[in-house]
């Protein structure tokens, strides 16, 4: 299934590659592309460009194919070259990476955002988001980019002011991963946490609000001002320290914290506290993106025209990645890649939840639905009031507390029984996350056996 | 496409979910097993277990299917289950895991380990076998297992001791990664590290061996013994500061820094250091693990029959993970943990690679021309003395040094607009990394376009 030879057309890259470098500039750092492939084509030892050139690959994406393009044993258990041949996209996309990452991702960009970086999971989005607001600090610092010769020999070996001392704030009970860099925004559960070797950098307090949000405003509002108070005196106090607060993460709803949520306006004061204090303000949607809360982006319930200056997601996204502003792109290429950069499978797989996503209304749907589960579940925290409690949610995004852990546990366990599977978050809640196809009906059908679990309780 | 209602059969777990977890016990850590799943029959909202039960699944994933079970448009798209619903493997996974695990990433595990954990990428695999290092390392501190009030405070807010000051010593000129942790032993190129803060972790010097390695015995074991010797002062000194040393990590040739080889006898006595200091040994294999060395692992060189204490694997296995003896398994669940914790459909293509592998006999063909290849280096080599220099490799794992870096890249340029694909590595090193099916008469096509190349320069 080889082919005999290589055979050149043109120079490489060719034409059709030089234009497709072109558009995809609009939107990622291109500076490490070599040329675009037509993996179709693509067999064996030999990579196909889409100028028909065809050459003997002896360097295979990085080291990661390991019998050659489009192997007839995994294709007839494919079917589907895509499939077959991940390509090192950083490097190597294929023709139709551009327009399917426009159709795609750039077609629920955030606003004010044009620019995404696609990546493989939670983890490697918020690393490398973290990574490009510290270049884009330093480079801010420097007041240029051109580093130093002691920059490049001390971060050689992990010392400033090479590898600066720089923070990123987080807030306690949030969770952004379980990567090193990751983990030391994280602060949900201990064991996520023991034993790992951390950072010293800021960790912010978030509101602890009472439900339901309309009928405790004042409260609520106080306690969002105390956090936010604080929030300015860690990154002053970070400063002084000598490890500026380079960004600012958090995520629209604490989600395995608990569900905690926090006001429109918390969160715009939150971003103009970033603003004024020179900090990137990085919002992780990993879990809250893609629809549950009743809009694609959770951010987007705060009505705002520039929310963020970087968006990261995964999960219901299918690939992970992130959305950035321009002047978040690093200057340089290389500088944020690694060997596979997101996968093109799961991009397709993207593009087609999309269109289900539009042409079944399913952002309407999730509102409807999510407004008859929180309905549902305020008759039953009435119903019950010694065994459940605060009761929220936005679209079907959507948590009760429970009594204790014990009887939190014991419930899922019993619900799980009688055919509902539900998931626990936080000390003591249980959180709700249905597809986007769950309905009315279903809601109904949940509620029943929850009444009943509760009841024989 | 949605079923009517949950439907149970038995409670859940069911006895063949509970036989599965027993099955998988051997393999991994199963404490956050939930159930097996069959993906197949599941639909829409509804998840459909090993034993028949359908459940209204309103966890999905932890929230990571967006659209609900096999949706008809995703199949029509792809046409195989198990690339349209990806798993939360480390919760819910496929009735098949553990039998396809067995069958593929088992059956070439290293000598002297039985368990495996796969991940999705090099990063996140380094990153978690870190992780496991750290707190296998706690456990054996505390003398037990049971963390203190104070671990699981501190742990919180990253402080000591819950974030112990523990090091992982790498090797200047290694790669293991980008992401914050695996950066922090990296060593390869500025542009890979420049403005991320790092940890003071130590740095060991990597044997600089004249090439070819049979003329030069005597003075590659001198500069062998020099790296070994700063190794051992290098584990006393971070004792010293209160940061010991959980770990060594180490490529079996070092790749993205330029090829850098070292004898089996500096890997196993560099493996008895760590033993003799009681840190736990990691090979990173993720670049030279899946054949082309000629063995199916870089380490089988070494001809040990306990390599290492961890072995992470990334690229041409397609899927990420590690494997790990026993006593380097996490003692609970949920701590080496993360939403998808690698994808089984990457599996299925694995378990068909390593069918290929064995059925054509692709190590032999590997060993057969690697050595064309490395013969014909050489005779290069000889033929343009000012240009190459130090013809290398182990298979067909090879790569050549080229008189500097502009005359390397104007090399690989005019190799690629004649039809060969090349990759740099280190400073001016070229490598080689051709897939399992290059065959010796793909060598010869290399030659003679490269002897072209390097003739007309
Ligand atoms: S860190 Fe994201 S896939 Fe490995």
């Amino acid at each position: 299934f080889d082919y005999d030879g290589p055979s050149m057309k043109t120079s490489v890259p060719g034409p059709r590659s030089q234009e497709l470098t072109k558009q995809l500039g609009e939107i990622q750092n291109v500076g490490a592309i070599n040329f675009f492939c037509n993996y179709e084509e693509s067999r064996g030892n030999y990579l196909v460009d889409v100028d028909s050139n065809r050459m003997l690959d002896i360097y295979t994406q990085i080291s990661s194919i390991p019998i050659g393009y489009n192997h007839p044993a995994l294709l007839k258990l494919m079917a589907n070259s895509t499939l077959v041949n991940r390509p090192a996209l950083g490097i190597l996309p294929p023709e139709n990476f551009p327009e399917k990452i426009t159709e795609s991702l750039l077609s629920v960009a955030p606003s004010g955002m044009t620019r995404v970086q696609t990546m493989a999971c939670g983890s490697c989005s918020n690393e490398n988001a973290y990574k490009a607001m510290f270049i884009w600090y330093r480079n801010k610092e420097r007041g240029h980019n051109i580093p130093s010769d002691e920059d490049l020999s001390t971060c050689m070996i992990n010392q400033a002011p090479g590898c600066p001392d720089l923070s990123i704030l987080s807030f306690m009970g949030g969770f952004h991963g379980r990567t090193m860099g990751c983990l030391a925004t994280t602060h949900s559960k201990s064991v996520h946490k023991l034993d790992v070797p951390s950072f010293d950098w800021p960790i912010a307090p978030f509101p602890r609000l009472q439900y339901p949000l309309e009928e405790f405003t004042k409260e609520n509002a106080q306690e969002e001002a105390r956090c936010l108070e604080e929030v300015e005196d860690l990154i002053v106090k970070w400063r002084q320290k000598g490890k500026p607060v380079a960004g600012i993460v958090i995520e629209p709803i604490q989600a395995e914290g608990g569900d905690n949520h926090a006001s429109p306006d918390f969160f715009r004061s939150l971003r103009n506290i970033a603003h004024k204090h020179g900090c990137a303000f990085h919002v992780d949607e990993v879990q809250t993106g893609g629809g549950s809360t009743g809009k694609f982006w959770a951010h987007e319930h705060w009505g705002m025209d520039d929310p963020a200056d970087i968006v990261s997601f995964s999960k219901k996204l299918l690939t992970g990645g992130y959305y950035h502003k321009d002047e978040l792109q690093a200057d340089k290429p290389y500088r944020i890649f690694n060997t596979w950069m997101g996968d093109p499978s799961k991009n397709l797989l993207l593009a087609e939840v999309l269109n289900v996503i539009r042409r079944e209304n399913l952002l309407e749907e999730v509102m409807r639905s999510g407004k008859a589960l929180l309905n549902g579940l305020y008759e039953l925290q009435a119903q019950y009031p010694g065994i459940l409690s605060r009761a929220r949610g936005q679209g079907t995004f959507c948590a009760i507390d429970i009594r204790d852990d014990a009887t939190r546990n014991s419930l899922l366990l019993k619900a799980r029984d009688k055919g509902v599977l539900l998931g626990g978050c936080g000390d003591r809640s249980i959180r709700f996350r249905p597809a986007l196809i769950f309905k009315e009906y279903h809601v109904h059908i949940f509620l029943n056996i929850f009444n009943d679990v509760l009841a024989q309780h």
